[in-house]
C-alpha cells in the first residue's frame, strides 16, 4: 500500500513509522502551504497520513483515507460530500489529547487557585511577599464545576476532579441551552472543551458571560470561536470574573494587541495543551494501529462522521 | 475561663471569636516579639490560643493548654519538661492545613509538567511561543511519586493523585534510610512533608540527591532542613533534575541571594501552601471545637506528644 505522509519527522520517528510498515511504501513529507498544488506522491497513494491542504481530497477520487494529526477537521467539512473520493474515510486524533489537555486544564486551574502563577512572577524578581500571599489563595474542594462539552477530553477532566467532590455539572450536546443557562451562576469554574460547530459559536456572548459569578474561572480548551473574547476580556479587566485559563483564541499566534495579554489572573496555554515531549511517536503509534484495522477491514479508532460534523 | 489570644484579628474575627465563648473572658493581643516579656493578661489567663514567645510558657506555672496557630512546634520543644507548667497541654493544627497544600503540591507539580510557570512568564511579554512550547510538556500519568513523610498532608496528596494511576512509594515513620534509598533511583517526583526533628535533618544531602533521575521532580512542603539547598540549587541550575516545588526553606523569607531564585524550572511558594482566603475563620472554628472538648475533658483533636516530638 502507497502511503503518502505531510508531517516534518526526525529521522527516529522516520524510522518508527518505516517499521510499521509490512508492504507498505511510505512517501515522507513535510507539512504544504494551503494554496500548494497536490503533489504526485499523494495522487499516488490511497492512505495519507498528516493534514494535507483541504483542496487536494477532492482532486483525488481514488483516496481512500486519510489520518488527520488533529482533533479539529472543521476545514475538511467544507468539501462537498459529492466532491469527495467515493469511498473515502477520514480518522481524526478524538481521544488522542484527553490526558494531557486535561492535565492542562487542572493545571492551570489549580494554578490560578493556588497563586502559582504570581509566584512565577515574584521569584524572576527574587521578591519574598510570604504571608501576604495565603489570603488571596483558594481551594478547588467542593467547587461547582460546569463542563461544556462531555468528549473524552471533559470526561478526563471529571475523573481526574474526583478527589476534590466537586459538583459537576455536565451539559452535553443533547443539553439544551436554557440548561446551560441555568447553571451559569453557580459555577466556581466554567470548563468548555467543545468543536468549533454552529451549534458551539458565541454561545458565550457578553449576554451569558453576565451569568457567572464574579470568582468564576473560565476555562477554555476546545475552540476560540466559543466565546465573545472581547467580553470575557473587559469582564477580566474589570475582576468581574475569577480568572481564565485560555489554550485556544480565534486567532493564532494570539496578536500582541490582544485583550487576553492584558487580563489578570489569566494564564494563556498557548494551544499547547495537548503538547507532551512524545507526541509524535505517540501519534505514530495511533496511526499504526489504525493502519492494521484499516487492513484487516475492522472498524477505525476516531473515525469522523461527516453527516454529524464529528 | 480567661484566655489570652495572640493573633492579629480584624472586627469580624474577633466577633466570630467571641460568639464560641459560653462564661468565657478573651483578652486579644496581636503577635509578640520573642523577648518580649510575659504579657500580664497572658500571666492571668490558663488557656492560650495562638504563638507566644517561647520563655513565656515556663514562666506561667498555671498554664493549662495552648493551642497554636500552626503546625510546627519545634521552639517549643527546647523548653525543658521539668520547666513546663505541670498539667500543661499542646495542641497544634496537624491536618488543618492538609486540604490546601496537598492541593498547592499538585497546582505546583502540574505546572512544572504542563509549562505553566513558563507560559506565566511569557504572557508578561506578550509573546506567542505556541506549537514548541509542546515538546518541553510532560503529564503526571503513571508516574513513580515517594512519599517522604505519610501524616495528614501527603496522605490527602496520595489522594488527589489517585486518578493519575502513579506508583506510589510510601516512606513513613517505621521506614528505613535504606528503604528510601533504594526507591529514589525510581522517583519521577518526591514529595517530602515530614517536621523538622533529628531523624529528619538533612536527609535530602548532596549523596542523596545524587540518586535522582535528570528528571525528578522535588517538592518540599515540610519543612527546609530536610535538605541540602545549596546541593538541591546546584543539581537544578545543572539541569540535573526535572525541577522543584519550594514552600519553606531554612531561611524564611528566602535571602534575596539564595541559590532557589536562580534555580530553572523551580517555583517557590513562599510559605503560603497551607492559605486560603478563609484562613483565620477556619482556625477559629478549629479552636472552637478543641474548646469545647477542654471543656468537656474530652480528647482534644491533633495534641502534640512532647515525648515522641510530634
Amino acid at each position: 500500500m502507497k502511503i503518502f505522509v505531510s508531517n516534518t519527522l526526525n529521522v527516529d520517528e522516520k524510522e518508527q513509522l518505516i517499521s510499521i510498515g509490512v508492504n507498505d511504501e511510505f512517501f515522507i513529507h513535510g507539512e504544504f502551504c494551503e494554496n500548494a498544488p497536490p503533489h504526485p506522491d499523494f495522487l499516488n497513494s490511497k492512505i495519507c497520513f498528516g493534514n494535507v491542504p483541504v483542496h487536494w481530497i477532492s482532486s483525488h477520487p481514488s483516496l481512500e483515507w486519510i489520518q488527520l494529526m488533529s482533533v479539529g477537521f472543521g476545514e475538511y467539512l467544507e468539501i462537498e460530500r459529492s466532491m469527495m473520493p467515493p469511498d473515502f474515510r477520514m480518522t481524526n486524533l478524538a481521544g488522542f489529547f484527553a490526558e494531557p489537555v486535561a492535565e492542562s486544564m487542572l493545571a492551570g486551574l489549580l494554578a490560578l487557585l493556588r497563586g502559582i502563577n504570581i509566584m512565577a512572577l515574584l521569584k524572576e524578581e527574587s521578591s519574598w511577599e510570604g504571608d501576604s500571599l495565603r489570603g488571596q489563595l483558594r481551594t478547588l474542594e467542593k467547587s461547582c464545576v460546569v463542563l461544556y462539552g462531555y468528549g473524552s477530553i471533559n470526561r478526563r477532566f471529571a475523573e481526574i476532579l474526583e478527589p476534590f467532590h466537586c459538583k459537576l455539572e455536565i451539559i452535553n450536546r443533547s443539553s439544551s441551552l436554557d440548561e446551560l443557562d441555568q447553571v451559569l451562576p453557580t459555577a466556581d469554574v466554567v470548563a468548555s472543551t467543545v468543536p468549533d460547530t454552529p451549534q458551539t459559536r458565541k454561545v458565550f456572548d457578553s449576554r451569558r458571560l453576565e451569568f457567572l459569578k464574579c470568582n468564576t474561572i473560565f476555562l477554555n480548551f476546545g475552540r476560540g470561536s466559543v466565546l465573545d473574547e472581547n467580553a470575557l476580556g473587559t469582564k477580566l479587566i474589570q475582576r468581574k470574573l475569577g480568572g481564565a485559563v485560555i489554550d485556544v483564541t480565534i486567532d493564532e499566534p494570539l496578536p500582541p494587541d490582544h485583550v487576553f495579554w492584558k487580563c489578570p489572573q489569566t494564564i494563556i496555554t498557548q494551544h499547547s495543551a495537548g503538547g507532551t515531549s512524545d507526541e509524535i511517536p505517540a501519534k505514530i503509534s495511533w496511526f499504526a494501529n489504525n493502519l492494521k484495522r484499516f487492513c484487516k477491514g475492522e472498524k477505525m479508532i476516531s473515525e469522523v462522521n461527516f453527516e454529524k460534523g464529528y
